[in-house]
């Protein structure tokens, strides 16, 4: 086990990297894009997935730098502890998870010698009970009390439980089975389960209920929502529900669920998709044979992430890209913007994945941290944002590095001419003019047409949206963002963030409850209720 | 006409406010939210909306010092003269569109004397001519080939003729016509129309195209790809087409579009959800009365917005508030947080209407900003985003504004008691615990378990999200915006900073279309056209 992590700043080649980023490198030099073959040279090629970081404000020295960084903080060393079932989500001397972080476990299914055996080995036994259920559901050997075969999913989770499997769910509706329908139920508002269930046929509904400790108010709120429609719709809700629940939690019931999936303790909800979280949805939804292929992406990544070389481990260069731009360039947010609409919800997941998890002021040893932690995460796809958004990208007083992800062939193939081109090759051309445009800028005699440039991006590439692609480009962000976390030497696996929020609104619905509350307007508990708690 | 404006930097209260700013309103100091009767005291009511502002680290003294801002940059008068007609889409003494922003006109219906009664006599015009195909398309009198009714709405447009307006459609899908559906077609990817077409029945669907110039690549593209399911379908389009453009554009043309209502060029992509580029699918679906009252909530909150004192001017006082966050405190993002599944859509909205207008470096004399223009906008409905980035607006080392909106009620009514109370009264529950925990925090022995506090926000909040409501907020926002732009002395209409992407992706269009170029992979194209580019 790595022992005494160090903080970045803490590391001897911090303050030489803070040097060179007085002077980073000037993309709007003529030529700059030329220079040293620099749009050849600064690629990172794996099987499935390409990074362009030519547009980077970076050289020779800084990548230099960043691997001697990488080195000097064993970025590489403690993904594989990690990997092999390190305790890692905890503080030194203070009250913690105290777990370990095997995400990566619940795809380790390819190789004959798993990194953490006994974790795969979950995952095998629940991907078999899986396999089993989805064939009896496929020969009718379960089915509602008609006789009749379920066709819909209404997946009921929130936060990881939710986020993760909905962007892949999004991302691989080209790949559904015939007839197959998922629809998703996440928020406490009230509306967002009335939307659904007025959608749904629910005889031939599954509802899957997913939480880890069986106790998410959202999820139990709308579970009991949801029961009642079936009841109200004369069906027997224990015939129609499932649940991925911890084992022994309230959920795991064979009373009142057909079937429970088993989740642990070792998995943490935004590093789930790949977990029974996800898969139990997307076989439903794709089969066992496509998620298998979604896994072995997935796996494929992870293992790519042990290489210690930065310019051949692409989720640690992306990673260290992001920590240039952050820590050293000193900019506050990070776009990410797949020119996909298949990709349409894969920011919000980041936004979970990365902020949840890197969104921390203390470091692992219980101190403040001195540099910065994770940064503001946001995108939407393109082209769509370049009509929104992109204005301040390119002119705005506020500088973002972006991070495109595209693909060669869209995923349905439907495509046509237009004046000369096809669609896709519209949305590629596009994408890779934005690259340089914030790259190079644009002198003009009007200064409103002036591009400062400078604005730094790379480009995740790749040939198509497929489940195996969609696996390593999860796992490969799941990557990036631990790798930030051991640099900033933070724990990226809990989350003491959302307690506070927690414990306070338990305050405010005991005022809605209380008889006297709940004469007055819900206003006035506001008012009373926050002063209080002030 | 205000002449002379000045910027922000200029204001002679620009160095009080920044002393000011040294040392905030320290909202985790015992008891602070009881201070002076804070709570009660910082609310700004409006007939439809209330703004909850306590939370902010604010005091009667900034609060006066942003009232002179107010007065000495003339910000009130400003958009007086903006609702009348003044020619502010400009820069002093170089090339720009020198055009008017009377966006407010298409909702200017209410009064017997408009602002502007030209651009209002043009939206009433369009609005008869709407109320009109509605009723032929209720009666019948005009259908499919078949005689069947159109039951299905196809919306074609990009940016501000998609995102304002699906925003809208989303957040007043709970009073759809029965039987009505509308979908979206925005992006060139392929794979966006390919879905589209597989979920709709062509044979009673009406398509929408939205673009002002006719001439939108991505649109035109798309126009194409459905026109061309059309005819394999068997179809005529243009019995099945509508247009909204300028008035002889390409697609104001009979031959080939059932009808062609008119949007004009003094009104803003951006800003035009409330006429024609909106109104046409959102009357389709909700029923011409219910946009009059969608566009009589606009109107009401456009002449409230002509208010000198800041603490009665809702959107005003919102964008003093922002300004005190971004130039004052040095915050560069904002979240706007709805807890309202209906408004999943209008954070994206948001980030166009603002970043895209605000998003500038260049202030109306064409002089380079000395202060910082918009922030980076982003937000996604609550209580999810409780479970995924909210850690890291509790504990991160970003400090993020919030601007919250909540709902006293919930749209559908269809509701639950769990455990004690309704959903609806779970999520206010959340909204309100999250506002008192980012600003008062939490000390603790376990550092991993304090919360710095003083993260400032504050509350929109609304009895129910009608149609009404809705274009209450859509129209305070896009005040807000416009407030803050002339704060900044900026031009908030134009958008320069779109047009070198365009002009360097014709180069890689061209490259791809080249035979030469065809036969190299398209990441040969990439490299060698971004060479040539740079």
């Amino acid at each position: 086990m790595v022992s005494g992590f160090k903080n970045l700043t803490e590391s001897k080649i911090y303050s030489q990297l803070l040097s060179l980023a007085q002077n980073p490198f000037d993309l709007t030099e003529p030529a700059a894009l030329q220079a040293g073959n620099r749009l050849a040279r600064y690629v990172c090629r794996t099987e499935l997935l390409h990074l362009h970081y030519a547009t980077e404000r970076i050289d020779e020295a800084v990548m230099d730098g960043l691997q001697q960084l990488a080195d000097d903080l064993h970025l590489v060393e403690q993904f594989r502890e990690m990997r092999r079932g390190a305790v890692i989500n905890r503080i030194d001397g203070f009250d913690s998870e105290n777990r370990q972080a095997l995400h990566t476990a619940s795809r380790d299914l390819f190789s004959p010698q798993p990194s953490a055996p006994l974790a795969t080995g979950d995952a095998q036994k629940e991907l078999e009970k899986l396999r089993m259920f989805l064939e009896d559901l496929a020969s009718g050997r379960i089915c509602n009390h008609r006789g009749e075969r379920f066709d819909t999913m209404i997946h009921v989770g929130i936060g990881g439980s939710d986020l993760g499997p909905r962007a892949v769910f999004e991302a691989l509706k080209a790949y559904g089975l015939p007839g197959k329908k998922v629809r998703f139920i996440a928020n406490v508002d009230p509306d967002d389960a009335a939307r659904v269930l007025a959608e749904v046929n629910l005889a031939t509904t599954l509802v899957n209920i997913v939480s880890k400790s069986g106790t998410t108010l959202e999820t139990l709120t709308n579970e009991h929502l949801v029961r009642l429609a079936l009841k109200q719709a004369g069906l027997d809700p224990s015939r129609h529900c499932i649940a991925v629940t911890g084992e022994k939690s309230p959920l795991d019931n064979p009373e009142n669920y057909l079937r429970s999936f088993y989740m642990y303790d070792y998995i943490g909800g935004r590093y789930s998709s790949t977990s029974m979280v996800g898969v139990v949805m997307l076989g439903f939804f794709l089969g066992y044979d496509r998620i298998l292929e979604f896994l072995e992406g997935a796996a494929l990544a992870d293992s790519q992430a042990e290489e210690v070389d930065i310019r051949n481990n692409l989720p640690l260069l992306l990673a260290l890209l992001g920590i240039w731009n952050h820590n050293f360039l000193d900019y506050p947010t990070l776009a990410v913007l797949p020119y996909s609409q298949a990709l349409n919800r894969f920011p919000a997941h980041l936004q979970q994945c990365d902020m949840e998890s890197n969104g921390k002021s203390i470091d692992r040893q219980g101190r403040r941290v001195a540099a910065k932690t994770g940064p503001v995460v946001w995108g939407e796809p393109g082209t769509n944002g370049q009509h929104a958004f992109y204005q301040l990208l390119h002119q705005g007083t506020e500088i973002v590095p972006v991070e495109f992800i595209g693909f060669r062939q869209s995923q349905s193939g439907v495509d046509s001419v237009v004046s000369g081109t096809t669609s896709q090759q519209k949305l590629l051309a596009n994408l890779f003019a934005q690259m340089v445009a914030m790259a190079v800028g644009q002198r003009s005699a009007n200064p409103n047409r002036e591009f400062a440039g400078n604005r730094p991006s790379c480009l995740l590439l790749a040939e198509k949206l497929t489940p195996k692609v969609m696996g390593a480009l999860l796992a490969t962000y799941e990557a990036k963002i631990v790798f930030q976390g051991f640099a900033w030497n933070i724990n990226s696996f809990d989350q003491e963030g959302v307690q506070l929020g927690k414990a306070l609104a338990a305050g405010f619905l005991q005022a809605m409850m209380d008889p006297a509350g709940a004469s007055g307007t819900l206003e006035k508990v506001f008012l009373d209720q926050a002063s209080e708690t002030a």
